[in-house]
């Protein structure tokens, strides 16, 4: 062959052993969620190319997959000015985009509060590297219709058991509130038309550091006098010397980290939310996550797990979203898990195993061999058949490698399931 | 809104209780196969654009969705003389292609005999008909390696059981074997180079009946001679007859049904296949099947239902495709199953129903709603909260449709769940 036989770039296989494990991993997510009241959907894995690109996806959307048109002539090819002239559809780069489209398509058939499982691929041309995959798996959670933190809590739960059931150790929920950031900044005297711009800046703190941070907002010519307030703020201060800036979820410690002039409704939430998830529940309040998505409108919140440099998932509340398909106002809340970090740090033994193995001789009638192991799947045993070999160990090895637990010899003649001698693998 | 919110042409949106029917099902399909000693495998939903134009995918080639090289300029699509210029991936239209892909991608880490289990969606771009989606999940398993009819035998046996997991009643499987269609052909003098002409004509015999595969071969210039052999075949004079030509899967029957000069190891092959799967499976010698796809070598199969004018699913061995991606030669024989069509048909209650609805005052603290949730979802059950409403019977109608089978009032000041009052839902 030429060159290597490989999945497209960014891409990958997954192989027997991978796929079991991830199989268990799923189905204990889509049943806590299902548990918690949530009901999955599927949506088609393209949406048309004008609802990807219409301004909902941030950044995501220039990494979206076009989907050429069908059908194309030499003049269309030609005529075109712009590469999307040529697409009519995309493959979706999150779950939220086609979730409002869905809502918008379907919501006469669905209950007036809407909870939804989403547990689909997505695809985003990003420049591969390590762990970063251009197709992978996220696991989505939505309710709509709910205008009340109850809806917040409610995702919170199920989000922790999920994370309990994985066996995931050591996440904190970290939350924060769109509006406590925007009227911070507010009350800092940042413009109102740059609030979007310091909120991006904000959002490299933990790269860059409060340094890092001030000095990015003066090079973009933010005025000095919010700047320096920005500095003065607590929490800031607090992480300016190598303290953590995260804090309980209460509102005298939300207050306590912030300047005078937040928004009170956003306080009273959050430490509403804190109150009804209760102390089991690892909840921290981080004023300066910001999230990156510009359609969150309420509390937003990330799975922190301190043994990682980077979230699990994170979601939070986006009530304007749904409305730009469905037409009028709905409230929305989600939370999304990132499927593909999860499977990496679940170290449970939980890959699907056990399994009988026929090791069959040359001369044995085929006849023989099907009836022999139909009668043992027949029982519920998973079944492999394996023709004899000189190289016995080697076959041996295989079996145990590919999770089978024990094997017996089949002799020609042999029809009698009961007569199988068998012997455990890996002794 | 200008236009109504709709999935793309051809696609559609799987709702709750659909989806929860569907994963039943695939979970049926997947364990039934699994215990058969297949592993589930996954690839990425594209494949490299020449991979999926090698000429493996017959017309299915044409149908395939193409997605657009990513940072096309302005020039790019200017010196473009073909649509797939500009196209460097594909969506699958299959599983097989993918497959032979995966194989030779990663066959150092698969076992010698290596039985693949893939459930998955798969993309054409068909124009849209009633029952035709451009969006479809397929159920293959294959087994590659393995060079004797055992493969066959267990790819039978295989579907056998899982459609009798689903309760699909009445199903028949098909068999013929490429071999034979081709001798016959050659015994019938019919020119070798156009064999594969004759054969596309001969798989319309269900739809234009004995006089219109005559006449279409006459019309197509192929030599007087040969058709008038053809017509005098035993299988096609009984299907010009009005009875059927289909016979026993027997060396006899089989031989009777053609012309002298037929391929003998089919006709073993066959018969072995038969004799192994036993009475119990409904086999039938289907003389005139022809499947599709170029690259079948050996037997194939397909799966007839008497009430439906179109097949569940079907297969064979492709021995020399795999060798088209892996540089060697290696056997290979597969059975898929048509899983849209396989949901139509089950009328089984597997719906995955039950649960409990907590009907909420609006004066309920949230941290008092959310305890009861916690502890009925820990306790295993599967919990909605709905606030109350003035139309109760709505709301207890909704619950009911989405499968809820009980549901208890909460009161402000209510955290004790024994203390909850059950009804049951639909009474």
């Amino acid at each position: 062959m030429p060159s290597p036989v490989t999945p497209p770039r960014g891409m990958r296989d997954i192989l027997p052993a991978d796929k079991a494990r991830r199989e268990v991993l799923l189905a204990t997510i889509r049943d806590t969620y299902r548990r918690h009241g949530f009901d999955e959907i599927e949506t088609p894995v393209m949406e048309d190319s004008s609802r990807l690109h219409a301004g909902l996806g941030g950044d995501n959307e220039k990494l979206a997959f076009a989907v050429m048109k069908r059908g194309l002539t030499p003049d269309d090819l030609r005529s075109a000015t712009a590469p999307l002239d040529l697409a009519d559809l995309g493959l979706r780069f999150d779950l939220t985009v086609p979730l409002a489209r869905f809502y918008a398509s379907n919501r006469a058939e669905l209950p007036n509060v809407f909870r939804a499982i989403q547990i689909a691929p997505v695809w985003r041309a990003e420049r591969p590297q390590k762990g970063r995959y251009r197709q992978f798996v996220q696991c989505d959670i939505d309710i709509i219709g709910e205008p009340g933190v109850i809806a917040e809590i409610e995702l919170i739960a199920a989000t922790v058991d999920a994370l309990d059931a994985l066996g995931v150790p050591g996440c904190t929920i970290r939350i924060n509130d769109r509006r406590l950031l925007t009227s911070m900044l507010a009350a800092l005297r940042f413009p109102a038309n740059q609030a979007d711009a310091v909120l991006i800046t904000l959002d490299k703190l933990d790269k860059i550091g409060v340094d890092g941070v001030l000095a990015e907002l003066r090079d973009r010519g933010l005025p000095e006098a919010a700047v320096a307030a920005l500095a003065e703020v607590p929490a800031l201060r607090a992480a300016a010397a190598g303290e953590s800036a995260v804090s309980a979820v209460t509102a005298d410690a939300i207050r306590a980290s912030l300047p005078a002039g937040i928004d009170e409704t956003a306080v009273a939430d959050l430490a509403a939310i804190a109150d009804a998830v209760g102390a089991d529940v690892p909840l921290a309040f981080d004023p300066f996550l910001v999230r990156g998505m510009g359609y969150y409108t309420g509390p937003i919140f990330e799975v922190a797990n301190p043994e990682l440099g980077y979230s699990l998932g994170g979601g939070g509340r986006y009530d304007g979203m749904i409305g730009r398909f469905a037409g009028t106002d709905v409230a929305a809340c989600g939370f999304s898990l990132g499927f593909e970090r999860l499977v990496d740090l679940v170290t449970s033994s939980q890959d699907a195993r056990g399994g009988s193995a026929l090791v069959v001789d040359k001369d044995v009638a085929a006849s023989d061999t099907i009836a022999l192991k139909r009668m043992l799947v027949a029982s519920g045993e998973r079944v492999r058949i394996v023709a004899r070999t000189n190289n016995m160990r080697a076959l041996l090895e295989r079996l145990e490698v590919d999770g089978y637990t024990r094997f017996a010899s089949v002799r020609a003649g042999e029809r009698d399931v009961a007569a199988l001698q068998w012997r455990a693998l890996g002794e």
